[in-house]
């Protein structure tokens, strides 16, 4: 059986989000620089359809986690945001838009009850019954590979508490943002063992990978 | 001109102390393990009058600091803790005890004043003036070569604030505290722009090197 890893962004600081997030900013004031490391990447620009990019090893690190995974779990905030325009929409993909990058399944924890949804190449399933029954369902739509928690902070505390991780990959990008949210909330993770596998950098972020330790 | 650099370690989720210290436990509950990548390597040991330990990259870490330093700046707490027995006697030296490691300058920010204490080849001095007459003495006593913030999180804060500090290295131990003293406070650093200098690891802790870019 696969692992499920947390796959996320954090800046120095620890936030995966900047404060004040909005429909045009939806990771928040600078939140995008978190995620300048990966979107000149070669892997990044062909999982959506472009050519060209950089290689090296924030290309490997995004390639990595790709051909590792089978199906992804996010938050619902990370699918549509509280406030988005399509929360009424039974047919749209939120921020990922008609033809989402994920090309697998992914499950959604929300409150919200909703049909499944099916765009381009990606099937969302909507869990209403918690984080352990979505990585339930994941795992096994995952056919044998791992299964990813994409974020946000919320999804990935609970998993953590849940002890449903066997791994982290955490890439820190080189900046501050002084507010926002946080990837570790006060108390999560407490007497979590880790063992470090692992750090590659390159000058856009320092990727690092954790074993969790049972 | 030397360099001022912050030299610190955290946990993965960024705390550089633990919660309720204890004059037993001045690290809190869990603080130890932040300092575990340094304490048994052969730089560790030689400054403390040691033979052995580790050499490898934790050991390299901690002599470029060394050889990089000519005074170090800390707070009062770091110094002899809130609640230290040292508090009434002028010639105690709080939790690094008659002869601590540092020999050379060492400046500590206080609301107390106090006398200059020598304590074998380490020079206290106490400076009730703000951290940016303390960096100050301490590039004036460091010879032309670096003064390095040593904590705790506030001294940090402070200096990175007022645009004190060149570099920031960090040490990342594979550990979750939960709860504790947070290197960033909310709203420290905002607004800082780094570069990612380099960074190196071993299953002890990974090695993080920031230049702050003016």
């Amino acid at each position: 059986m696969g692992k499920v890893f947390l796959d996320i962004s954090t800046s120095l600081d620890g936030y995966v989000a900047g404060p004040n997030p909005t429909l045009e900013e939806p990771l928040g004031e600078g939140g995008e620089q978190l995620h300048e490391w990966l979107v000149e990447t070669a892997a990044w620009r062909e999982a959506h359809g472009r050519s060209g990019g950089a290689q090296g090893a924030d290309s490997e690190a995004f390639e990595r986690m790709l051909a590792a995974k089978g199906a992804s779990v996010m938050g619902r905030r990370m699918f549509s945001g509280g406030e988005g325009p399509w929360e009424n929409d039974p047919k749209a993909g939120g921020w990922w838009g008609d033809d989402p990058p994920f090309r697998q399944p992914v499950f959604v924890v929300t409150h919200h009850a909703r049909e499944p949804l099916v765009l381009g190449e990606t099937t969302y399933t909507f869990v209403t019954t918690g984080v352990e029954s979505a990585v339930e369902q994941a795992r096994a739509a995952a056919g044998g590979l791992d299964v990813a928690i994409i974020g946000g902070a919320d999804v990935f505390q609970q998993t953590l508490s849940a002890g449903l991780l066997d791994e982290l990959n955490i890439h820190v990008s080189p900046v501050l943002l002084g507010a926002g949210t946080r990837l570790f909330a006060e108390g999560a993770g407490a007497g979590v063992s880790l063992e470090l596998d692992g750090a590659i950098d390159s000058p856009a972020a320092t990727h690092l990978r954790y074993r969790v330790v049972r």
